[in-house]
């Protein structure tokens, strides 16, 4: 909606916790590595959203917040909601649910990649790296039934809805994703994980897959069982490439990729729609280090890079790209020596030293 | 149902694929060790169930095999289902979730207890000595759907069902195995794992546990979110002591527990009811290598030493419990050179050679 504008708009909303931390410092590096390239000026607007916006206004998004952030080229987003902050029924503040659905983001983009000298968990030297992307359904399965569940005094019943339209535009998103990775160098297989041994929702769910497959001879399509995956991603994550799957299960598995590249902090999300999009942090709001300067800013400025890499691919801006690449590499040379030890990995490095680090290299990269 | 009776009656249940060729060695050591602590004589009734048995009479198990699983003191199960074997609506052959419904299996218990000198895929030295347990549902949650999903040609809808009796009796469960472990020097932390803070199901599923958490005073009762124990899985999985969760996430959590251990081929698992056991390895059929001599026993013989404990103790023998003990430690102790490396997990050591080396380890033991 704006490549004819002379600016990029960007709703903020740094929402709870050490959202706005992270924010901060992925907001410099970002117009910086803009700076460089010779990109488009990006205008952000900060919004107001989450537990804390909750507390205080009896929302945790205002319709007025929630129409700037449609209105905007992109959104994005700390992270939100506070342990003691619930709705009158016990449901947490997340306010990412209702603009996943509301502004249907439907591929929850959950990329798996280890950064060489990053301390990662498993022993086994191919998981050093690690390079694949986990694509989570977003706006139907479980989550269909998200604080609809049927309530009695001695049984709850919740909905679990899968549809072909909700498929296909998920399943050809994930080949898309495949195919382009494929002309990078990747392997070029998609996966699709499922229960369609048990489940007939996901006996359908695959069959959709195999036949949006058809139109994409150059990519080799699989499926896996969950349970088969969640061990795989332990035993032997480097045989994957896109994986793709239904909303709880991508809940569940990106949490265990996340665990693979460290952890929340160096994790990074996007969650894109046919007309929108959304950057967020996979951590949560870590009460515990609030105004402690230890959060660690990576997962951010990644989400950042990724909402660069996406405004430059949708609104045909070369030098947005090249930004989110230049973005990328600067986190990745900053790790790069070893050294580099987040708080949360048990190290002393916090939110300014990882920011200096990334800065630094962001003007010392070609 | 036999306390009286002379000897103990097993179901045995071999399967499908590599399942009949871990079945053998695993009740040869399982009788040997029996005999070393004067333990009562097993008598063992072969029953046909599984995927050939479908293909072969068209059902995965008749009535008639059905009725004496259930007249056994116990039920030993091996692997079964086959790639190509299906119900005509494309549902896996799995009697396993027949025999768990119908006899009220309600507790799946699948130890993740690392033995040393095993080969296992985190980095972290104290991942070497996990020993905890998750407790999966088996008899409702997503499963109440199994098979019965409502097809449309643009949608399937499947019915999360999660009632008070069945986590009453679940929880229970696994607050006493919490007391315990902790009688034996375990922490006594017992965790509900949930996605409370979106979905009510699992609200009133939390809710539940705590209520009857108040009986167990000597317990640490905490509550996890799904997603994040997926995360501490791989990042810290020494934190956990007993956990119990949905029978969906269960089936997922625990592959990533059977991952931990360094594979299927090292978890045994135990489906418990009211009057009911059912022993079966987690891993699969690996219909790749029958008839080769590579299938890892360890599974089958640590289920199988699950049986003994579980007979041991609900027809108070203590000859039975301690020949679980010396099997358990006879595994242990093939394991502990660290040169004993099965083919799943790149090694060279196949059927054959585990079972020796257990069975040396059975008669060398005090
Ligand atoms: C905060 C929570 C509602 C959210 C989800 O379940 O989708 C989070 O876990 C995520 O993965 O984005
Ligand atoms: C074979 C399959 C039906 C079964 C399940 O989903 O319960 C298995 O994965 C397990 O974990 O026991």
């Amino acid at each position: 909606n704006s490549a004819h504008k002379n600016s990029i708009s960007i709703a903020v909303m740094p929402g709870d916790g050490i959202g706005p931390e992270v924010m901060k410092p992925a907001i410099a590096l970002m117009d910086r590595a803009l700076e460089r390239t010779g990109g488009p000026k990006l205008s952000y607007e900060e919004l107001d959203a989450g537990a804390e916006c909750y507390r205080r206004t009896g929302t945790p998004m205002s319709e007025e917040v929630f129409e700037k952030a449609a209105a905007a080229d992109a959104i994005l987003f700390g992270a939100m909601g506070l342990p003691d902050v619930r709705r009158p029924d016990g449901i947490e503040i997340a306010p990412q649910l209702d603009l996943r659905f509301r502004l249907e983001l439907f591929a929850g983009v959950r990329p798996v990649r280890t950064i060489p000298g990053a301390p990662t968990p498993l022993a086994d030297p191919r998981a050093k790296n690690l390079d694949f992307v986990l694509i989570r359904e977003s706006t139907e399965g479980l989550f269909t039934s998200r604080g609809k569940g049927e309530v009695t005094p001695d049984y709850v019943r919740e909905t679990w809805e899968i549809t072909r339209a909700g498929s296909e535009r998920l399943f050809d998103f994930a080949l898309q994703l495949g195919r382009r990775r494929k002309a990078k160098g990747s392997p070029g297989s998609v996966a699709c994980v499922d229960k369609s041994g048990v489940f007939r929702a996901f006996a359908f769910f695959r069959q959709i897959f195999f036949e949006r497959a058809k139109a994409f001879p150059d990519i080799d399509a699989r499926a896996f069982n969950v349970d088969a995956t969640a061990l795989d991603l332990i035993r032997r994550p480097w045989i994957f490439d896109v994986l793709v799957t239904e909303n709880q299960f991508g809940d569940i598995l990106s949490d265990a990729g996340a665990a693979l590249m460290g952890g929340m902090g160096m994790a990074p999300s996007a969650d894109i729609g046919l007309t929108h999009g959304l950057f967020q942090p996979c951590h949560g709001t870590a009460p515990d280090i609030v105004g402690m300067g230890k959060a660690n800013p990576t997962a951010m400025i990644l989400s950042a890079a990724m909402m660069l890499d996406w405004l430059g691919e949708t609104k045909q801006l070369p030098s947005c790209g090249a930004a989110a690449d230049l973005l990328q590499r600067a986190v990745d040379a900053a790790f790069a020596p070893g050294d580099l030890r987040p708080f949360e990995l048990g190290g002393e490095a916090g939110t300014q030293a990882i920011t200096d680090r990334v800065a630094t290299q962001l003007e010392a990269l070609p």
